[in-house]
């Protein structure tokens, strides 16, 4: 079932929308109130080139929510589990963020410019508006907003020779969850080896929404015998390669835990994260679920709407959460959520599909 | 130019979500992370209906965030700066909800189960996080949470009649902005006397997921002499109705008095108000701009997909964010925010389109 989208204001463009309509793009989702490209030539199109050549993406509805002034650092230890204490200069953390109960609020990736200046790169909440307010109630010394900053995106194999392009050999030294500044005509710009996909690549936080335009066509200038293409975050690869999507398949309702992302709560110095008693009891007792890669069999099924029931003996153990036809792997790859005891390598469930029940096959490795 | 909308678990589906869509919805926009229907035959037809019939709307999107325990009624008083002390008990309130800037984060209606039990109707963002994040800072005692209520409108001039076959003779007593908890089988709901048009009609809060398909069923039944359609909250009525929309019309770097809301501005006793500093400034100052209608001339535009500069004399003095041609007016209706001293009853303006310039009328009163 096909619906358009209506625009509008409030489905904000990005300082890229101009380049991704001329290119043609066919389809979008909104994130962060933010229109986000879904498609360009199809889905499956779009993951054979990503995986063979090099895209730009407009991300630019990754979002960034600025955290300046004297209790900056404080207030960034108080948002997450993760000890930030060790945090190298040019590095770039992932975040998880969650409320004092212990449930994920969103997903972020930090930047620390300095002991008074944070910039967090969003996934799909209104987590500004956490920030700030904690602030405030809390009285803590710090301005909290949203700068002019869009990330755009280069992935795939042939990202570091088009990058070394438009921006110098020496961005072929950035380490991965590393970032330089970098010179683009008479400005620069914050270059991290991040992304979401796997197959390699750059985020660019490109500051000043008219730098925006003139980027994208370098790019698409410098690249052209490299076979660029406008690209977006994948359905099928990024389920290949697990990444999480906060809002399919993990919400306020799970916890950093469940996600998967026990390596980033080991609780910091002074335990002064505003959900540490939560997170130490859930680590005390362990998840009650935990994110798995499911390998469904039978025929493809459409891209979930919403979660599918994962069924065993009759009783629900857990449910799918994201799931495409892949090519490469000749099976329906797919992100699930399931309870303890179910959840180890080769568990046979079934999952309850709206085209009818397939078999689900637990495993602990995604396809990558 | 249209692309479609690439559905996922992350875009919420509601309660009503198959109903909709087995009635052929053919657009959605997304709001709150949610579904929210925007096209059934066309914007034009869905208008005309609207205003001699009676629509169903599916505004779960409207989602509810509750403030339960000791502290609620004085957060929500931290919250508005609107005065919250003479609000009846079967009174619905429209609150504009500000940061410590007096900038608007959200503009929802409010409804008072008890002093220590609130519901909150929200427009387009993730308030839940700034009451949560503040309360949580502010160490009151309080839970703050998205309750399992789904709104359901219906809107149009057979309303009354449509709802009293449904509910009984009584929904027919609920005056404006009041509500009444009225029975549905076995459960029984929150029936307000509210909606997001101008044509009348009702707002029901629809607890419990399992509930919903049941009364959208009901309501389709009972209303098939009455000429009952499915709707949603269509782009010309509101224009003409100069109802605002969050995101769209006003966003966080818009106040309330901006935004015309000055009557719901009047500090409270105690000023608790987080936004009363703020505001107390800019009540003595005057607003630097302000909503008006704007009547533009000329060939029919395409629906704004981002702000439309208003200019005079070659400066620009605002801008138009939202705006349709209006069938029964015969003029393309607008919202526009204008700044002080350009924004007289009658003031003639310009403004820049995608498709050229048009003439700009600033008018005192919109078209209802």
């Amino acid at each position: 079932m096909t619906h358009l989208i209506s625009h509008s204001r409030r489905l904000r463009s990005t300082p890229f929308t101009a380049g991704v309509e001329a290119k043609g793009v066919k389809g979008y989702t909104v994130y962060n109130h933010m229109l986000l490209p879904t498609v360009f030539e199809n889905v499956v199109e779009d993951y054979h080139h990503l995986k063979q050549h090099v895209q730009v993406w407009d991300v630019a509805c990754e979002r960034q929510v600025e955290l300046n002034g004297p209790d900056a650092s404080a207030l960034m230890q108080l948002l997450t589990p993760r000890d930030l204490s060790k945090m190298k200069e040019d590095q770039c953390y992932y975040v998880p963020v969650t409320d004092n109960d212990g449930k994920m609020l969103n997903d972020p990736v930090a930047i620390k410019h300095s002991d008074t200046r944070w910039w967090v790169s969003l996934a799909d909440s209104d987590l500004l508006l956490w920030i700030k307010g904690y602030a405030l109630g809390k009285g803590l010394d710090v301005q909290v907003f949203e700068p002019d900053v869009s990330p755009l995106a280069v992935q795939g194999p042939k990202s570091d020779d088009l990058m070394a392009r438009v921006f110098g050999e020496e961005v072929r030294d950035i380490r991965f969850f590393r970032y330089k500044r970098l010179a683009f005509g008479e400005t620069s710009f914050i270059i991290a080896r991040s992304g979401y996909s796997k197959q390699g690549g750059f985020e660019i936080y490109v500051e000043g929404t008219e730098n925006g335009m003139p980027l994208w066509d370098a790019l698409f200038e410098a690249g052209e015998d490299l076979n660029v293409r406008p690209g977006c975050p994948n359905l099928i690869e990024r389920i290949e390669g697990g990444m999480l999507s906060y809002g399919n398949d993990a919400t306020m309702a799970n916890t950093p835990l469940e996600c998967g992302l026990g390596k980033f709560c080991k609780p910091a110095e002074g335990n002064a994260h505003i959900g540490h008693a939560a997170m130490a009891r859930e680590l005390a007792e362990g998840p009650a679920r935990q994110v798995r890669a499911i390998a469904i069999g039978g025929e493809p099924v459409a891209p979930a709407r919403a979660p599918w029931p994962l069924m065993r003996d009759g009783q629900q153990v857990g449910q799918v959460t994201s799931a495409a036809w892949s090519p490469d792997f000749e099976v329906t790859v797919s992100i699930g959520m399931v309870d303890a005891g179910h959840w180890d390598d080769g568990t046979e469930l079934t999952v309850v599909t709206p085209e009818g029940e397939r078999s689900a096959l637990v495993k602990e490795k995604f396809w990558v």
